[in-house]
């Protein structure tokens, strides 16, 4: 054996439930999970052992979308009218970013995800590959890559809600070009797969849509898109496909709704669609944080669930919500959850940890090689030690005091190690495969540039922030 | 001068907005503010300085409203419905704690909440003095100490809902003589204050609440109360006043709606009645992560505050909500405000940053002393080093990213520094004034034993976590 983690509460999710084990070693070898069972059978050596005493062991952690590049604009669009956000507020600065800004701005935001215990990411960007290469690969995560087509031209600056935003197809085909190549280059890759990535149905033609539907089913592979983003796109589609027409109401008569389709945000959807969703098996992408702080809604994640739809977790962006830390995100949850059905029992605690772990790698489609913590898995396993001030005590009777405390009390810096197919990425919390000081400081100088060049056209663009800034306020 | 922190940039919160400097100097005499002003102006010599350069320099936070003594069982009561979450999952749990437990569970919460940039704590415990003793006083906080009173009898567990609970106003009595002693005590201390704490209207006999009413005039005292905290309360109220009484109403014909009031929660009053206790002058201690936890609820501190009224937050109790990381909780409460207005900028970064610090001095009346950086104020200050994975980048052209980032981004464990009354009591974000390990094990120890003997008791109360155990989901 590789590596043995030993004395551990471990939190398998291989049982339908949490898959609690007290006294278990988790063993390593060669990338797999060899041994998860109690302590007292384990008769293996292990070349490394780590000791897990008075910490838990669990699946790494899987944020199903990000867009991590934004991270360079951190703190630049947030407390902003919904209408604003996109065009006045991030918009100039994002505008203005370079690729090289896109990887420091990755590189910063999946160290966070990472500290936070998040060993897969469902990353979605315009030439995603860039950051799978120069930064998923090299830091060692694993990475369900989507890539962006999208067909919308710049300038619709000038255009009425209700007028249909002109698209480019060629741009759009060029973006399923790269996709392809996307699945071609990684096709054998232990850590990196791929997805199909039509933005959002009013930002795609429909013949690019019903090829990517085709393609998607002759070399079986999935569909990651943005649907039912809200009322902005409610217009579009009714201005595209005509009166009536939603955005779930085309996309079943595309034949795009099945369980190939992994369906970003939903709020715009209606409850029955939702259901007839996740009846015909679309999985959910729910970015708690990131809908909150940007359109004041929180995503229907448990009605979703209750119709039998599998739902994982997403930070999205971190302008707006704030960040990638995946622990906080499980509470935010939680709560979000709560008020919005002002029901205190609301995705408990023991929901957030499956939908975080397990359901999050169904989503992505690659439950079969990780997510829970099973012999002949891939081993990506976390271990944290909630023996610190904002997540103590642990006890183990009557109940498991664990399971609450790591989503309601945990944030990153209680993550010891973490491990991805077998290979130590984080250790006594910092990474191991990057030179975390060169990330931040990258980012910070990148980041100083950027906004100081972005400026002129971020006051003209007359977002509220701007008089904010004036007031003393930002 | 004793210490200077220098180049940094410092929200003072002096100017009603957030009183920005950037490359300024924060200069401590004899525990008081010394300097606060442009580094280039300050001509005094330090005994100690800490580099500001890179870090934001703030007031010390202010969390108004605590029982940090069940952070003992933090873990053990939540995702139960509101029905159970008092009598059938907390209660089985802390009516088996010992003073000694209510200590290692204050140290425990304290000290999470220290590390998260609290400098002042709104205590609300019975016999209080011991935690201000054994916690507050050797740690080195600020503590405005509430004491506990509360009439009502241990077996109310045979009441129907509308029975009015029997009050032993003897009890109550003695609570006011517990409160009466606090006072006289602290009279003359730095760090420590107290207010009156009758528990809440249902729970408080009208004569005692009379009484407290005239001697918090007589002595120019505040009074700090949970008031309308929902349903049961105002069932207990229409019981015991008469139907169509209420919390509110009832306050007002007892004259103990005024400028000395700080009301806790408020979520069970209607916006009517919020709007005249702000009118009034009362101020709220709101919690979000708490009410949201255990009532599914948004605690209404917009409305509130758009009423002229003055809002402060607190972290309540551990089980439930998780715990006292200020800095995540005025993320909480910024996201929560957001979706409870279907409104992104409801509760902006820069009012959270206001209500953290200087509103909350002045929800607990002691904003003449602390809340800002004002030259000759009491020297309750923060350091944060914000160029961290979870917060960097820190721009300060167009906008300061660090105003969004420090609320959105930040948790615990960014604070570097922490001093109160001009003592460092956090350096390299580790408490000076305690030993972190031993109230971990002392806090571990007892939670364990604690747990167990309380087990039975936990199980016969049959809370809907009981079956969730059994089921393996807990």
């Amino acid at each position: 054996m590789d590596l043995a983690i030993t004395d551990t509460l471990a939190f398998t999710m291989a049982d339908d439930r949490l898959g609690i084990l007290e006294d278990a070693t988790v063993a390593i070898d060669d990338g797999e999970l060899a041994y998860v069972g109690p302590a007292s059978e384990f008769d293996g050596e292990a070349d490394r052992t780590i000791d897990g005493a008075g910490r838990v062991t669990m699946p790494g952690l899987v944020n199903v979308h990000v867009h991590s590049g934004l991270t360079l604009v951190r703190g630049g669009a947030q407390d902003v009218p919904e209408i604003e956000w996109m065009n006045r507020a991030l918009g100039p600065l994002s505008e203005s970013m370079t690729p090289a800004d896109h990887v420091a701005g990755a590189r910063l935001g999946v160290l966070e995800a990472l500290r936070s215990g998040v060993t897969t990411v469902g990353e979605y960007a315009a030439d995603v590959a860039r950051l799978v290469e120069a930064v998923y690969d090299p830091m060692g995560l694993r990475v369900v890559a989507t890539e962006t087509i999208n067909a919308v031209g710049e300038s619709k600056a000038d255009l009425g809600p209700d007028d249909p935003y002109p698209l480019e197809a060629e741009a759009g085909w060029r973006g399923l070009e790269r996709n392809e190549a996307l699945f071609e280059t990684y096709a054998a890759h232990d850590r990196v797969s791929a997805l199909y990535g039509p933005q959002a149905l009013d930002m795609v033609p429909r013949a690019l849509l019903e090829e990517i539907r085709d393609r998607a089913e002759t070399h079986d592979r999935g569909v990651h898109m943005h649907v039912a983003q809200g009322d902005r796109e409610r217009r579009q589609i009714e201005a595209r496909y005509g009166a009536g027409k939603t955005t779930v109401s085309v996309l079943e008569e595309l034949d795009l709704v099945s369980e190939r389709l992994l369906a970003a945000h939903l709020h715009g959807a209606t409850a029955a669609e939702r259901e007839r969703l996740a009846t015909a098996g679309v999985r959910m992408a729910a970015c708690p944080s990131s809908i909150a702080a940007i359109d004041g809604i929180v995503p229907p994640l448990v009605g979703f669930r209750e119709h039998g739809g599998v739902v994982g977790i997403g930070t999205d962006q971190a302008p707006g919500p704030g960040g990638h830390d995946f622990l906080r995100e499980l509470r935010t949850a939680a709560l979000l959850a709560k008020v919005d059905r002002t029901d205190p029992t609301a995705f408990p605690a023991w929901d957030a940890l499956r939908v975080g772990t397990i359901e999050g790698a169904r989503a992505l489609g690659i439950a079969d090689r990780v997510g829970s913590l099973e012999e002949g898995k891939r081993a990506d396993v976390i271990v944290l030690d909630l023996e610190q001030p904002s997540t103590a005590p642990t006890v183990a009777e009557p109940l498991h005091t664990a399971v609450a405390n790591l989503v309601y009390g945990a944030t990153a810096g209680l993550v010891e190690t973490a491990i991805v197919d077998g290979e130590v990425v984080l250790e006594d919390g910092v990474a191991t495969t990057v030179d975390e000081g060169a990330i931040l400081e990258e980012a910070n100088e990148r980041a100083e540039q950027l906004f100081v060049e972005a400026g002129p056209r971020w006051r003209e663009a007359e977002s509220e922030l701007v008089e904010r800034v004036d007031s003393g306020w930002l």
